[in-house]
């Protein structure tokens, strides 16, 4: 994670995947697991984790930008990322908070670098220069196959589970997710110390099971200052 | 400007300055200037040169945005550039206009490299990285006293000439804009084969003069294929 970590007890978690692959439904299991064995989380989401960021995530996931440029739509996130950083992330790691994200620089690295083609080296590179390479300390890969996951992220715009205005990337063609889904592959196999793979084609139970081994296990090799979850003093 | 120039009659003018420094009251000038002497124009702006970049320059000049990090907005202003080199720019130079541009790169090695303390070299260097280093022909450089220009600004928007929800930039200090100032006549030393200062704190007939002397004079050392300003067939 950085020179943040040090004996704070800090914790930065994110959660990756594809459309449909199950990841933001688990969020809470995720946190309720933490706060369980006291450490106190912060919940948030790349885009859209700040008040700017969510008019930042307006921008990148409507469809009627599908005219956007590949540099134009990296830029936005990088800025969506840059203030989550300084706002949310940062001053929750700094007091010793355990933060689980929804997407961060992984989703980064295998949609716009990885399907649109802007190479992850390169904007591994540009995290590095613009937003002092903050990396997680563990990393949750829902895994999916590109089809399920599109048929269901899909229906769940249907549905009206998420806004119509959101659907820019549920737009994009099969091939196009099936990239994504590779450059995620790739990305784990790189940093097995840090991804964790889950079978996200499981009904969610069986995705919880997983979440909760892998979670306990990655606890019994982190150990870190417990908090009392319930403090008699603020 | 790049590769885009050879032969092609295409040129690409922008006009910087402080706020109040007049510049943007001078593109008709210029442009009908430039038209006259048979060279077909595209008139532009950063940032808000596309329906995407509109959104984005709302979002960098509404007041309401104070607590933004320098890096999200030099991201911004960067992420509206992608999208305006790819949809407006390049095209037009493509198609061998003159593009004249209300601020360009120079804006934002004065603004965010300078002033907001961000580095102009750094900056530089990223937009090479990230939009090819696409550098203007000639760059007018309105100069203007910071005092006179934050006060012909803020008249500006009390009397509605431009609307409020634009003010982020005129809500900084003088400090501020003596930085951007600075920051401009420093890119003016640094290449005086390309920026002309012109005095902004003269009377409106006064800088076209100006203007007028400099365009006759790059014009004259840049001799190219001069079109028809009215062609018969299209």
């Amino acid at each position: 994670m950085g020179p943040i970590e040090a004996g704070s007890g800090a914790l930065f978690i994110t959660l990756e995947g594809i459309e449909g692959s199950g990841k933001t439904t688990q969020m809470g299991f995720v946190a309720d697991f933490l706060q369980a064995r006291g450490l106190a989380c912060t919940l948030t989401r790349e885009p859209g984790g700040t008040p700017l960021g969510a008019r930042i995530r307006a921008l990148l996931l409507d469809p009627a930008n599908h005219h956007m440029a590949p540099t134009t739509e990296l830029l936005l996130y990088f800025a969506d990322r840059a203030q989550h950083l300084h706002q949310v992330v940062r001053p929750a790691l700094e007091a010793g908070q355990a933060v689980i994200c929804d997407r961060y620089v992984d989703a980064t690295l295998a949609y716009q670098g990885a399907a649109r083609g802007l190479g992850p080296e390169r904007l591994r590179w540009l995290h590095d220069l613009l937003l002092d390479g903050l990396m997680p300390d563990l990393t949750l890969l829902f895994d999916l196959d590109p089809a399920t996951g599109l048929t269901r992220a899909r229906r769940d715009l249907e549905r009206g589970g998420r806004p119509a205005g959101e659907a820019r990337f549920e737009n994009e063609d099969l091939e196009f997710h099936r990239r994504v889904r590779d450059g995620y592959l790739d990305l784990a196999r790189r940093e097995p110390g840090r991804f964790r793979r889950l079978d996200a084609a499981r009904p969610p139970e069986g995705v919880q099971a997983q979440i909760a081994r892998v979670l306990t296990e990655f606890l019994a090799g982190h150990p870190r200052p417990v908090r009392d979850p319930h403090p008699s003093q603020p």
